[in-house]
């Protein structure tokens, strides 16, 4: 546990809450709302006296809802019964982690990766392998580098990608499955920024295998981080034990919150959302593009992922100048796999007239 | 992990919510609402749209208005910067037990006690010490017998107990807290069911030392289990690691019901609360007395705990031909620890008229 290192964008995020005029661009959670629907519907359970506990995986009929999302979504066809609800996706890791430490293998990570992966991964005895991912790998984990890794027990990956807002290629994703199914290894994909995919379409691991294991939320394209709904979509020899873990460590997720995500799937409302988003990485690269080198032009999630060595090897000391000189939060690489050291990361949740003040902040800062 | 056992109530639970007429005496949650000003705030925060994360350890406002609530209910001064909120309990435990597991040291617990602290414990590798009480020990561990325990880390208690009800005299708890000081042992006081004691005067942990452990939640005397907002009071130097393990395995507890909990500290309704239950009380303890041996007449929490071996050895088998016979369903023993395979809780969170039903099932169940 000594090994669990700060989540340090929180820290920055705490930090710059008390300056008043601060660029927030370190926040990774949206600053939209969720649709009027959402709302609606989370009045009611409140006025309808929705306090008592759920069962341990979940209102039913969210689970029904959450499946007719992967059939309309993707076309895959889930049973409800494997759809389990969790307190977001630190709830679905807390478990889905907790079974896989079982097997005493060895989980492969991209680096850089979120951080809470690799915490999760010390925090239950789990040995992570970290793949360094970039450029030349086009931001993927390559499906030959897993080939050979001595008491694999699985990989977790996610697509969009916190912090590069890559996009696995439905090949990759397909061979990279197909290597884990033939060896019985775990693959476990990180769908939180499904939804948030510009140029491309995202396709969800379950169109590939049955046996993978999916881990989403309602916080990052729904717009409600803080309410703490997530889902889970595990194979079937996984629900037993994920519940009586469920039941032992978390009770329940949040009844009011679970009412709420009932309508979650308000698909007008989420392709405005998608469009606001979409605009936003379009300036936000291209203002970036002269001061920094932009390591990944992002296709999903909101974050810029930028080499900032040309200014500084220490982004940590960076990323603290910038916020005590200018109030610019943003965060440093190094929160995402201790060798990005030169890295940082910028997200886009403030609309355009934060960000070109938050750019022209950074110019200054830049200019000293 | 093996160890871990399902926690057979929510089985129970599951099974007789099948049961369209079914008496719900199972359930170790409250029927009744929050006070109406929770509501409001409820939905204010609703239509506020505070759907952001809030700060990992809780809003701010909330710890404030905890740390009032100890002053006035306990007169005892804590700094909010020590109150931490929670993802109910639950969330409590699992950051708190994890802080412990790092002393590789024995926790001691009651047996009978809450199964998911023995569950948390095999879950995060301590290893519990279990100390039998009954009407011997006054339903109390007694202090002496936790001076010679070998390689002791601590000592977690729940006073009102489930399953049994009963309240730790101020004086045992004292002696108990007294020990674990001079021997730099943990104190962890579970106090969820404080609030809900009739016959005498709760007391905290805290006001016998700042080095307490205090666990507490919403969900019990203030009556909303299913929207996961509890909290814990920790010694200084745990507060920095509790932080870093909340922002990487629990992010934060769901924020529009904190903000409802802002108006949780409603006095005159919570009184109003706890009468009902003390009626409640009164009357299942009457009609129960002449069927079963009452082990402890419950002075807190919502609980009976009876003696069914005049009829059966195997509780299990009397509650599940209980539920499939007359549709009414009681909790087994064995759920509080493997010895008690000849005793029941019996809940009373349900009104008088559907108590009053329950205990005429049980009636022709026992005259078969």
């Amino acid at each position: 546990m000594e090994r669990i290192t700060p989540f340090i964008v929180m820290d920055i995020l705490a930090k710059a809450r008390t300056i008043p005029d601060a660029v927030h661009m370190e926040v990774g959670e949206p600053d939209l709302s969720p649709s009027p629907k959402v709302q609606e519907a989370f009045i009611k359970a409140v006025k309808d006296r929705q306090f008592a506990y759920t069962p341990a995986c979940g209102l039913p009929e969210l689970r029904e809802k959450i499946a007719r999302h992967y059939l309309d979504a993707y076309g895959v066809s889930i049973s409800p019964k494997r759809i389990i609800i969790t307190p977001g996706t630190s709830g679905a890791f807390l478990i889905v982690l907790s079974l896989f430490s079982k097997l005493k293998k060895k989980l492969v990570l991209s680096d850089p990766s979120y951080p809470c992966y690799k915490n999760f991964s010390y925090f239950l005895n789990i040995d992570p392998h970290f793949i360094t991912i970039g450029k030349d790998t086009n931001f993927e984990i390559p499906p030959e580098s897993i080939e050979n890794i001595k008491d694999m027990g699985g990989i977790m990956i996610s697509s969009p990608a916190n912090p590069t807002g890559s996009v696995y290629s439905a090949e990759t994703l397909k061979r990279l499955i197909n290597i884990c199914d033939e060896r019985k290894h775990w693959f476990i994909s990180d769908e939180i920024y499904h939804g948030l995919v510009y140029d491309t379409k995202e396709h969800t691991a379950l169109e590939f295998s049955d046996n993978a294991i999916v881990i989403n939320s309602f916080s990052k394209y729904f717009c409600m981080p803080g309410i703490r709904v997530g889902w889970m979509i595990l194979p079937e020899e996984l629900l037993r034990p994920a519940e009586i873990l469920i039941q032992n460590l978390l009770i329940c997720t949040s009844t009011p919150a679970q009412f709420a995500c009932l309508e979650a799937f308000d698909y007008p409302y989420l392709t405005s959302v998608r469009k606001v988003f979409s605009v936003r990485r379009d300036f936000l690269c291209a203002e970036l593009a002269d001061m920094f080198e932009i390591v990944a032009k992002p296709q999903g999630a909101f974050y810029v992922w930028a080499d900032i060595s040309r200014y500084s090897k220490d982004a940590f000391a960076f990323c603290s100048e910038l916020l005590d000189n200018q109030g610019v939060a943003i965060t440093p690489g190094i929160d995402f796999g201790s060798r990005w050291t030169d890295h940082v990361r910028f997200a886009y949740t403030q609309d355009i007239p934060v960000l070109r003040e938050g750019v022209s902040r950074i110019r200054q800062f830049l200019a000293r």
